[in-house]
């Protein structure tokens, strides 16, 4: 890690928002503003809005919904902290008619008054919470995103917005998987528990190392690979939906809030 | 289920001590006084006392300690009832310098003043939460003893207790299995969360139909065999530390208790 790296490192929410917001910092915010949730997010026109926010609140687990427009338009989110929509994110994704057609630093000029912004929560919180138990999360000491799979388990549907699972999977021996999942159990609004362990078959997933998103990683022999409910589940959603238009985060390109990952535990 | 069985069902912990005290009642006590706590029992005398609390204390999930007499000779224990530890267990097995030498309806006559008495945690009270929680618990739905395995994870010595740490096994799909975690985690004081599941090899099982006690139970092909800590580990350490006298119910024989399962959630 370079010094400004570390530098990035330290910085609270609100300053790396600011660094963002000006163009300073571009890229991945994995890691950065420990402690703070970061959302992954969905931006869409008014008429879309009822039905997906009826999609998240019926798949909990993969859409844990953190956050919702109070009146369309608005540009900020009340409680995530002093920020704005439109810039504070390093990388959003534009669809058209559920086809992505952009990847842009800033939707000042995309920001339409009907738009309805929700925020999810993202593995990035209970991967902390892991690490900080002192478990191993492989993707993050690979230096890698994590594997993500389309699995077989179907989302209940909400108006156009349907679609199977997606999964991310970590590895795990038996006993820090068991660890994991209590751990996660805590956490019930940035994915909550896994919804799997072991065969991969289970769910429809052929070959751990051929994800559909994201990198593949190790797995040793005497681990499992534990299964979590993924934010990109909403994502596909939204492509099968195809709205006119939906804007997203970029992969890893998260909202850095002010909300505290110790907040979001349960118990 | 005849009208006898029904009519024991239905009995509060008070009433069916009463009939185990006055030999109308013998044998199992699985399913009986439902709600209410039900014990592991070791008996041995003063000078071993100290090094078998210690033992418990340092192997909490498989000799988890809901009770210690006050004094010794005392035949009753605090808090878990109005009741005479002599006479209120259906079976008795008395070991002398380790060995298993009789099996006995009441331990009136092996009494010494010198007892000292622990009673532990028992899977029924998870089991009843798993059942509670929609969840099958095969060796109940087969109305078989649960079958139970001599592990290789090595539990913490004390004094002349040791040994390697019993484990019970309940088959379950993934996603059950998850929910088993989960519910399991809120209850300590009875073996708490599983300690392994998948490959028994990894904990030194080589054949899952073979268990060293109990009963083989059927494990389906989408079913991951899970593993608890057992009560029966104690049982295994009293053996190799051969004090001159020792006394345990018998298996599945348990101390009916006026606790109720539900006070023993953590949450």
């Amino acid at each position: 890690m370079n010094t400004r790296e570390r530098s990035e490192l330290r910085l609270s929410p609100a300053e790396l928002r600011q660094r963002i917001r000006t163009g300073e910092f571009h890229g991945n915010t994995s890691g950065l503003a420990p402690g703070f949730v970061q959302c992954n997010l969905a931006i869409l026109p008014q008429d879309w809005a009822g039905d997906f926010l009826r999609f998240c609140q019926a798949n909990p687990r993969p859409c844990p919904l953190l956050a919702v427009s109070e009146n369309p338009g608005d540009t900020a989110l009340a409680n995530l902290g002093n920020l704005d929509l439109r810039t504070d994110v390093p990388s959003y994704r534009i669809f058209r008619d559920g086809q992505l057609v952009d990847e842009v630093d800033d939707i000042l000029e995309h920001w339409q008054d009907d738009f309805v912004t929700f925020a999810l929560g993202c593995s990035f919180s209970f991967e902390e919470a892991l690490i900080a138990a002192g478990l191993e999360v492989r993707n993050v000491t690979q230096n890698v995103n994590v594997p993500m799979y389309r699995s077989n388990i179907s989302c209940q549907s909400a108006g156009p917005f349907a679609g199977d699972m997606v999964v991310s999977m970590r590895p795990f021996v038996a006993a820090d998987a068991i660890r994991a999942i209590q751990i996660c159990s805590r956490f019930p609004a940035v994915h909550g528990a896994p919804v799997h362990l072991g065969d991969p078959g289970q769910i429809g997933i052929e070959d751990l190392q051929k994800p559909d998103y994201g990198d593949p990683v190790r797995i040793d022999e005497n681990e499992l690979p534990v299964f979590w409910a993924c934010g990109v589940t909403p994502q596909v959603a939204l492509e099968a939906a195809a709205p006119p238009v939906a804007i997203t985060h970029s992969p890893g390109c998260m909202l850095v809030t002010d909300k505290r990952n110790a907040e979001l535990a349960i118990l």
